[in-house]
């Protein structure tokens, strides 16, 4: 821990990016964080409770964000953005509920969980119900296509989590079995987050598409960088845990990658704290260091750089405007984010 | 446990009435079993060998066969009977992959739990698996309505649960409550099962709330006697721990029954065993003495009774048929099926 990884001088450009997407689609969002308040409620005091509780956490809402700038760009007047964006905050929310109850942690975005704090089967519950509210408002918006697109995500994320569950502490894990997990689970909401914009403004399949791949790649890129922030953030800034995927033996690309290029006597290591499990005070500053010895986290960032620049190149066939300026202004500030 | 409580004389007429309703609509289950098992697949090896498990353990599918039926008393000809059916029967299980995670139960249809030999973790993914994929049906019938009925009764089934959770060993639980509970928990999922047979088949308005209202008394009456059977019935032929609830603290209405017409001592009694949780060896049997005392088991049955009448009127509106009478006699099963 402490060792800092730098990661370029994106820095202050992706902040200047992410509070530029923020001012561009305030309005939208201002009426989604009131939409999503109201449709959380329920007589059950429990539900808006403990979804308030994760909802009003300040998380970024950057999914909710791309959609309704998506939507935008993609010249859509009516007012089924706020539904739209609503539904897949739903959805990412569902999902991080089961997540924390699956990955047992105890800290996210700087508080404690939501399992931590009603346990695990209050956390599955409100997952469940988020997810029909999810439904419901795609229902209410009325577009199969767009029901089709984020029930077909639904269904992926959760192959992409289970073959986590499966593969959780594999050291031999490969890269692209790595890709493959945190495509499914992290990417494909992001792709959908872009393509259902386009669906809800009935614009042509070939910008469908575009946004699609611009979502997916942004979502590799995201989840990269979040990977390598695991084992680089400071924890106050950061707002999860640093450490998180260590302790649980989690493996992600800065391990597959420091377990490859490590000598005999390295991997034994890995295999020790990451499969077996055998983690002392000292391990996790020990990990750091051989990420860092073979370039590991950095290289982690270099990944991400390339599927940003994918990210950019997708959403070439649209024409200039400040909506796009600031899509493409989100590939820097996801893979800047580590400072 | 051991005490016996005579239900009536309903009982071979009730196992003929689940006979004739698996007859009547046998090619239907059968081409609908194909189609479960196909559309649980996964490239991710434990989604289906999880989801097989349960699928495969042999329930009664009592929520699809009662589908198919009414979407042959609505003189449907299509083929998306299968699919609503199918869809039907993978939000139940998906229902009870993260209801066995909620009640930490370890035996379900005298087989352990998925939970209990997979872990938490794989059944809260494998039930939103299950979630998406009858999301992922309703679309492909391509129905706003059936994914509105069924979104809704989602969300439903989820305050139920956590009204329950809520509620979770409150002695004190109202008659009222523990109603509203189940039926949310149980008969809005049967109500959505019937409804929506009277949807695909296009039948006017009357016909829907006659088949949803059918559903919800019969999804009470069945809930019901599942109550008083977790306190008599032999856990051979009823293929769950007996006792269960009683374990789990559980308030149901065969202990809001004897509570409220127990002495105080009693009462201090029901304190400390659901309530507190302080049970001993031999206190179930005590719970079932005090239940037979004060007529418990045998006035929920009474209860149940009362439902499945009003079950029965519902569908007094539709001309007769082998249909209307297989379901008909499916409220009979129901209440006789404590033996």
């Amino acid at each position: 821990m402490g060792v800092v990884v730098s990661f370029g001088s994106e820095d202050a450009g992706g902040d200047r990016a992410f509070a530029a997407l923020r001012d561009l689609v305030a309005d939208e969002m201002a009426h989604t964080n009131d939409f999503i308040l109201s449709r959380m409620q329920s007589q059950v005091r429990m539900i808006p409770e403990l979804a308030g509780h994760l909802i009003k956490s300040g998380g970024k809402r950057l999914r909710p964000l791309l959609t309704l700038a998506a939507i935008r760009m993609c010249g859509y007047r009516g007012e089924d953005n706020v539904r739209l964006a609503a539904s897949v905050e739903f959805l990412h929310t569902a999902t991080l509920l089961h997540d924390d109850v699956v990955d047992e942690s105890g800290l996210r975005r700087g508080l404690s969980t939501a399992n931590a704090i009603w346990g695990n089967q209050a956390s599955v519950l409100v997952g469940d119900f988020l997810l029909s509210r999810a439904f419901q408002l795609m229902v209410e918006i009325g577009s199969l296509r767009i029901l089709e697109i984020l029930s077909n995500a639904a269904g992926i994320i959760v192959e992409g989590e289970v073959l986590q569950l499966e593969r959780a502490s594999d050291i031999a894990t490969t890269e692209d079995t790595y890709l493959r997990i945190i495509t499914a689970k992290t990417a494909t909401l992001f792709a959908a987050a872009c393509q259902t914009a386009a669906v809800i403004a009935a614009r042509p399949a070939v910008e469908e598409e575009a946004l699609e791949s611009y979502g997916k790649n942004l979502g590799i890129a995201f989840q990269l960088v979040d990977d390598a922030l695991d084992y680089s953030a400071r924890q106050a800034s950061f707002g999860k845990t640093v450490g998180d995927d260590f302790r649980e033996g989690k493996i992600t690309l800065p391990v597959v990658l420091s377990f490859r290029r490590g000598s005999d006597t390295e991997r034994a290591f890995w295999r020790q704290v990451m499969e077996e499990g055998q983690q002392n005070a000292d391990d996790l500053a020990m990990a750091v260091q051989l990420m860092n010895r073979h370039g590991a986290l950095s290289d982690t960032i270099e990944r991400a750089r390339h599927y940003g620049d994918m990210a950019r190149d997708a959403l070439a066939i649209f024409p200039e405007s400040a909506e796009k300026t600031c899509l493409l202004g989100i590939v820097d500030f996801c893979i800047s984010r580590a400072h």
